[in-house]
């Protein structure tokens, strides 16, 4: 990554656009609206390496079977305000600043280094020498929006809560911290380079002054998934390969099956849901797991007891039943004792959909470490993130399998959670930034 | 990056070694000491991205005048033994660890996915797919080393404590935290892979067990300054570019004068020194100010304030003088009001070399966002760290002038501190990982 600092081939939104001129190249539809859907970068046409481009718009919100990029700033808000045309406000903005970050473009018109003199600056400016870099912003809607604890429902959306946002239980062993756990909105932003991140949830962040305050963030620095074939699986804390059996981009058919909200699903609230949830039709939700892993112990455990956790070789990834890293487990195989080769509490049996009724999901994790805890160990984990299309079948039995019998749970603590709605893309095409533009989650409000 | 990780160019530490014969290819010398100084890729030769590689030995640590890599991981940690012989073991396994990682092998000779198959593995194992990526790790000793904070002396090194270890004073507007403050041992790793340099912080910890315990760490990830004029400036979280009047790689007699710490400085206590203090010779001294950022209401104020605090233009970072990024400022300049041109409580006046006895720094620091701070805003900021030949005239005089007059001050505050003496590199050559090895800082024990 030295090289591509010193002389980056990214392009750069300053040296393509200028500052000044940034506004008028994404394209001004008609009375100020930002056209959508360009996919590509400006200059070259073919998005590679820093200047990757992602469109932000499509059916589905990009970030979820995007290749997962390198970096992550996830950060959640709370509402300040109980005004509903606040929010839909607030997302206006939202959805056009994320139109423009994730073309490598500044959040606003006015850059930090023009516009009018004696005033803020429309963008805050430390990204303004990086290319896209890949950025993703993918908005969810936590079930606090739609009713409080106490029940308030403060933006009149309590009829459009589908039944599968339901409040995660707790499970056993969990040891959430209110300061990690929750919020009315989420924005999980992901780039190849964390700057690019960080600079877009902070720009967000500005534009919510007065509307919406960060509950908390989370920065992520490797992934540990891969969310396409073409991606080498990177490894977890633990040091093992993590992302092997994951749901791949490039299985549509497994997408629409575990992945995305169907017109007449539970989980968009056609069965079953009190009012009209048709708004996530193409959406899908989201579950968040701040995970510490004591890597102490952890690195003070011998190969044999981490492989038997696992299921899997250190190594290579293979499954303890043999082959190599992309092998079926073969859960029947047992060694010389009689003993299952993969044992029954090893965390890939009881994760494979073989024990969880066919169940998947698709994992888009971060290793994370955040200093140390004043214990002299540091506070590392992976900040889990998976995208179901119901959480009820999906994600809370197979919690609740792992928190129960998982050899590895003895290494875990969870520490923050969440789950959030997240809604379809804004269409290709879409008419963004003005007055009456399109916005991410405007089917909720309509 | 993306496509960096898809089809890595870089040499992976396992790809090109295999796990268990790794030991073998770092070349055994003698009775299983690792020789010193392989300066390259044993791969291509030619290192570059991913793959480049720093030689670990030399007269100066390297880290310090090493091109400013993109990410960062910095630890301290406090010795929980008072034995003197046990410091110098963990030195030593440091060392040996140290001159594996940065050419990008494994820490220890049994690797995760071979070895005894009953033991902890010698490496955690989460960067075996990554190659070097530029790592370099960078040792320094606090003061507390020498003598606790009570003036006890656990080591017998009190009288070889230089002069210009002295702690550091508390400065106007502190609000220093115990917690990110001090530490017995710190160690600066950065690397152009994030999960490099963590994978580093985490195995020397591992390798202190027993002995020291993590006080604290911070990660950073993006560079603040650049120590290479091949480097392009980047920016801080206030969007400014940071690095310009820099102390470069490429002036080496700035850095004899500056920089590094010579035979009868009094740095080295040559000259006022109670005891021997030659061990500094070559070496130089670390600051470090974990210095948070009010980036919420710096985003509020506008273009020419922040212009006017800084001293410089925010698009092109040149002197509000006139010129370009590399223009020498005019200080004397007035405008048309006869007011100077770059205000006289701006950073870069108070700053600069003329208004400090003509004092240089080389400046190595990152930007970090650690979360939010429960009140709504990003725990976001400037991970200052900054190399001099002796801190009472390069480092004080200069903070407690800022503290007091620089504007940019309300927008700041300083929540971490430390000072640490940086000895001279493990001489090219030396044979480390034997029972008698060559060890960073061997001087001090000698
Ligand atoms: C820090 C916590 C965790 C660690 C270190 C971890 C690690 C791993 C590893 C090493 C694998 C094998 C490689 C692979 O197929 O990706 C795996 C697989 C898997 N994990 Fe986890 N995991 C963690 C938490 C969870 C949680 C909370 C869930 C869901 C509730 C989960 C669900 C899965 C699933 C579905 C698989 C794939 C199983 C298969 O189809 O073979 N993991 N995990
Ligand atoms: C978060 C805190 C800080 C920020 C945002 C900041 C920002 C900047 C910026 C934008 C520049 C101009 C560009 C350049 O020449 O690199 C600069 C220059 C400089 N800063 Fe800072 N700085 C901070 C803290 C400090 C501290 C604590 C010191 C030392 C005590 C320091 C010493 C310097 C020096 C020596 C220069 C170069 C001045 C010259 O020779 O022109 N800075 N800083």
């Amino acid at each position: 990554m030295v090289e591509q600092d010193d002389a980056r081939p990214g392009v750069s939104r300053r040296a393509i656009l200028g500052w000044a001129g940034a506004a008028a190249a994404v394209g001004i539809a008609g009375a100020g609206g930002v056209a959508a859907g360009r996919a590509s970068s400006p200059a070259t046409g073919a998005p590679t390496g820093a200047s990757r481009v992602y469109p932000f718009t499509g059916a589905h919100q990009a970030g979820i079977v995007t290749p997962a990029q390198d970096r992550l700033h996830f950060a959640t808000w709370d509402l300040t305000t109980t005004s509903r045309d606040d929010v839909i406000d607030l997302l206006r903005r939202w959805t056009t600043a994320a139109a423009r970050l994730t073309q490598g473009l500044p959040a606003g018109e006015f850059d930090p280094g023009a516009g009018p003199y004696d005033s803020p600056p429309d963008d805050t400016g430390e990204a303004a020498d990086l290319a896209a870099s890949g950025l993703t912003l993918t908005f969810g809607f936590g079930g606090s929006l739609f009713s409080t604890a106490d029940g308030t429902d403060r933006f009149g959306l309590a009829a459009r809560r589908p039944a599968a946002l339901a409040d995660l239980p707790h499970f056993p062993g969990d040891q959430l911290e209110a300061a990690r756990t929750g919020g009315d909105l989420a924005v999980q932003a992901c780039a190849d380079d964390p700057q690019v991140a960080v600079h877009a949830i902070r720009n967000l962040s500005r534009l919510a002054f007065g509307t919406a305050a960060i509950r908390w963030s989370q920065l992520g620095y490797g992934r540990t998934s891969s969310t396409s074939t073409a991606q080498r699986t990177p490894r977890n804390l633990f040091g093992f390969k993590d992302g092997t059996a994951n749901l791949m981009a490039e299985e549509p058919e497994q997408a629409e099956e575990h992945l995305w909200v169907a017109a007449d699903d539970d989980a968009a609230g056609g069965a079953s849901g009190g009012g009209d949830t048709a708004w996530m039709t193409g959406g899908s939700y989201l579950v968040a797991r701040r995970i510490r892993m004591t890597v102490e112990t952890w690195d003070r455990s011998s190969l044999r007891e981490q492989e038997q956790i696992v299921g899997r070789t250190k190594g290579e990834g293979a499954p303890l039943s043999g082959g190599t890293e992309h092998t079926d487990p073969d859960f029947a195989a047992g060694g010389r004792g009689g003993e299952p080769l993969i044992p029954i509490d090893s965390h890939v049996r009881l994760a494979h959909p073989s024990s969880n009724g066919g169940a998947r999901m698709l994992r888009r994790g971060y290793n994370y470490t955040d200093g140390s805890d004043g214990l002299g160990r540091l506070d590392a984990g992976l900040f889990f993130l998976a995208y179901v299309r119901d959480p009820r079948t999906q994600y809370t039995p197979m919690q609740t399998a792992l928190a129960r019998d998982d050899a590895m749970s003895e290494y875990l603590r969870h520490t923050g959670s969440g789950l959030w709605a997240v809604p379809p893309g804004v269409p290709e095409g879409a008419t963004m930034g003005t007055p009456d533009g399109a916005f991410v989650g405007q089917g909720l409000f309509t």
